[in-house]
């Protein structure tokens, strides 16, 4: 059953101070290497962040957002470019698997993207990230001050499906 | 408990004949209209095919692989570019979401790549899909011949992790 955790996982933007145990980490980290990669060339990675002042570092490197910093864990997943068929596109199918696992153990998280050029720079600077590795967000977690309100049916929307044809 | 989902998701590719009912194919649209979306623009929507015709057409469109049209249904997403932030992680994060889904209602799916240029092209008019409005994959979903085995913790790649830097 994936859809309770598909309903509850929202964008979460005050965390709690909380600490996140490793086990925790590598149960989330475990499920995004699960994730399908285009041809599967399995070339993402994982950088896992708990240093206050690496995060602080990450937080002003970016579009200033509190949140960033004061999440107890950043998971910055990176792909290896020279390897990967679909960079992009594997990222985002990890950063969906950490999401979900993240929900389902009853921590928050979030899409914190990292632009290109300055943004990405900077970010590849404090983590040493090598320059054949790609990054596009990095993922704050940790347990939501105030856990937000699951999605629910009202929100769906059924004019979004077209039948064989646009 | 999204874990049993994660590790039991493999790509299929082969696929019963058997149909797949419309209460099932909405719950898997529902588990994508759901995924994240940059900015959350929400821009995302989804073609469901089942015409044969129509499967063997696309199936002709792509690099020819049989279960393309051997699945009973494809799921089509696409994203409008005029209004998404990033379409193409858009795109990828409401696939993740209908991988997850089907998995745990026991049906077989996977990524197939359309490429951009002639690929794009052809299944843009064999789907009426306006221009402003862009695919990456289409999602061939059914039950698998046979069920492919899951993942496990032996393909888990602690290397892959790096603790506070690279």
């Amino acid at each position: 059953m994936v859809l309770p955790a598909i309903l509850r996982r929202r964008a979460v933007r005050e965390y709690r101070k909380d600490p996140i145990s490793s086990e925790q980490i590598e149960e989330i980290i475990k499920a995004a290497q699960f994730a399908p990669t285009a041809r599967n060339r399995r070339a993402v990675e994982f950088i896992v962040v708990t240093d206050r002042e690496t995060r602080t570092a990450l937080s002003n490197a970016l579009l200033p957002q509190e949140f960033v910093k004061e999440a107890p864990v950043i998971i910055v997943p990176v792909v290896n470019t020279k390897a990967a068929s679909k960079p992009v596109i594997d990222l985002a199918l990890a950063s969906q698997n950490i999401f979900l696992q993240a929900t389902s153990m009853g921590l928050g998280s979030i899409w914190k993207h990292v632009h290109e050029g300055e943004e990405l720079e900077k970010v590849r600077a404090i983590l040493g990230i090598p320059e054949n590795f790609l990054l596009t967000n990095i993922i704050p977690i940790g347990y939501a001050e105030v856990p937000p309100p699951p999605h629910t049916d009202a929100e769906y929307d059924a004019k979004k499906i077209h039948r064989e044809k646009w």
